[in-house]
């Protein structure tokens, strides 16, 4: 019996390292932030305007907490037009934030003693969001080149155990800017089906794509519509509307009454005005998508021709995303590098050890922010590694 | 070893009964809709406009997880208003929703094997958040009489067993407008201190008052700052921003660090551009406040005189909230009353049964439309008791 009724596991949760550098400076404009996960760019206007609308036609009453009809019908069209899938309407719940569709998804496959593997170098709340169900995480780390980040399939097979529900994989990925290949996708799904585990795919960038096809391949794409795979995706990261909070999950057509339980259950659904932007966004943002992509295209170059020929720096180029995670040659302790950049350089980085095991002697930098501030950023980092 | 990876409990979570009998109909003109917890009003002009200034202003980036730094200002100064408190702040996060807020608040309590023992009649969502968190639920019903509900401190204190880690309890109480009073509070309060409970008070409906002081008594009033005491409370029933999914969570001070993780992990926070309007509903909502409950005063005195008086109905009084909970002579499921007045008479109410243990003779009624509209629904249900 504990003595207290507070959970100890819970007690003791910490903030990331992306949190734990970034307070007391997040807010100071000498600092160039490269730490957080979005651009500077403001959600196009047709989007802000289409929830403004939303509010002048009243649109403030509940919905359906597993997402508004007309959002839902939309989200389905978009997966019909870019994966050409007819997908059945109950595996979709729109929770609200595509984090809350990852805690949706966790909460359907783990508790006390379950474990779930993360293909790391992974993004630090997934570890957290397993933990507060009561779960253990083990870690597997991306063979790091050579020439690209790619999967090790023996590795994952050799750590799963009979405690493992589901293998947890992102891509395009946050930090590394891997792209899972659609072969990739088999073997692990094939591997996941004969071990009786499901998969868990964050497929958040799938329109943030450099290399291959836009989008990333999915999951969806390949696992039948009753199998234990779950997709999360969602907006804030191709529509630039981080603030919106707004993501979706897609789950086994069987499960769709305790989907709709749990997006009613964890949150009664997402923000209603918003979701009307959210529409706008799937249904008019191909324009808009292109040109970001391509200004993130640009930045991603420029840090390679700065970080990438740079002697104390190994960056292999990413594929997706907006993200760049150099290793840093003679580094063991990230954040005391990232506090550097930041107190000498004013440059805001996020320490490669929260985002897994392997990690101490990277960084990660957001490369979506205005092409001649990221240069500025760059040269200031590269200040610090000369020194 | 589970022999599939989804969680069985979760596979055979159910919805309400108010979703199982809204689903089909919830979208007919005909329905008089008593059935879910809102108004017909939308919400104020002055809220709107503060939300749509903050699109175009391009409020639509990540802010704090806790909650945008104005926001949480703001609340801590409406807790200052309007109960003369000084709260700490690291006391306080914005999740997202006021479920949100009860489902961080159930994770620092609860996991597999846990008990929450939940005041009833309850809304039913509450035992589903406990369940998705592994814990079991025990029940105790409020004293359904003479004259009003009252807390059964001493069925409390025999429910209670060592896997109790909280009491879960709801004033104004949806579904019943029970209003707890000050010393049920403490007599409560001290009962949990004395078995190392903790509590979760959902106070959400805490300017909906008829009885008594407004706001009704908070749990904020008499805990230190650092016991196991929850307070969680929103935005939603008040000012009428159902559709905003805005609410917060107020903690034990020690547990800011674990509390902003909850936060950052369960959903990074609230829609931002929201988070405005729900500044300008802190600040400038008096008046609106005033009207609405003034309308649901009305409202309840007609539930009284239409419903009150009928020979096959018990029904007290509700203090606070908007609902109406009557007992129904002869009624033994009330799944299937409610669902003779829907297809009878085309008004929507909530059965009893959804609201726990003991409720299965009863139905909810929100009794926050427009007056005429009420009196035609009510008197829609008298013809049926009459039939």
């Amino acid at each position: 019996m504990r003595r207290e009724p507070v959970r100890p596991d819970i007690a003791e949760l910490e903030l990331t390292g992306i949190s734990r550098i970034a307070v007391g400076a997040m807010h100071d404009p000498e600092v160039i932030p490269l730490w957080f996960g979005e651009s500077d760019i403001v959600t196009p206007d047709f989007i802000r305007e289409a929830a403004k609308k939303a509010l002048d036609d009243g649109q403030t009453f509940y919905s359906s907490s597993r997402g508004t009809p007309a959002l839902r019908a939309a989200i389905l069209r978009y997966h019909e037009r870019i994966y050409g899938l007819g997908l059945a309407e109950g595996r979709l719940i729109v929770p609200g934030s595509t984090m809350l569709a990852v805690t949706c998804a966790c909460q359907c496959l783990l508790s006390d003693g379950d474990e779930m593997l993360l293909i790391g170098p992974y993004w630090p709340n997934i570890a957290r969001a397993v933990a507060i169900c009561g779960a253990r995480i083990r870690e597997v780390r991306l063979n790091e080149g050579p020439g690209r980040w790619s999967l090790d399939l023996p590795a994952v097979e050799a750590a799963l155990t009979p405690e493992t529900r589901a293998v947890y994989v992102n891509s395009p990925s946050n930090p590394t800017g891997w792209i899972m290949t659609a072969e990739e996708q088999r073997a692990l799904l094939d591997l996941c089906r004969r071990r009786g585990v499901a998969v868990l795919s964050d497929e958040v960038y799938h329109r943030n794509v450099f290399t291959g096809r836009d989008p990333a391949p999915s999951f969806l794409e390949i696992a039948g519509e009753d199998e234990p795979v779950f997709v999360v995706n969602g907006l804030s990261k191709g529509w630039c509307m981080t603030g919106w909070r707004l993501g979706w999950l897609i789950g086994p057509a069987r499960l769709a009454e305790p989907l709709a339980v749990l997006s009613e259950c964890m949150s009664t659904g997402a923000t209603v005005f918003a979701q009307a932007g959210a529409i706008a966004a799937l249904e008019q943002g191909e324009e808009f998508l292109a040109t970001f992509r391509e200004r993130c295209r640009i930045n991603r170059d420029l840090v390679m021709d700065i970080l990438g020929g740079h002697p104390r720096v190994d960056l292999l180029e990413p594929e997706g995303a907006f993200y760049a995670f150099p290793r840093i040659e003679g580094v063991r302790d990230s954040l005391s590098l990232a506090r550097r950049i930041l107190h000498e350089r004013k440059v805001g980085t996020a320490p490669g050890y929260t985002f897994g095991r392997g990690n101490d002697a990277h960084l990660r930098l957001c490369f979506a922010i205005d092409t001649p501030r990221l240069k500025e950023a760059l040269e200031r980092i590269v200040q610090v590694l000369d020194d």
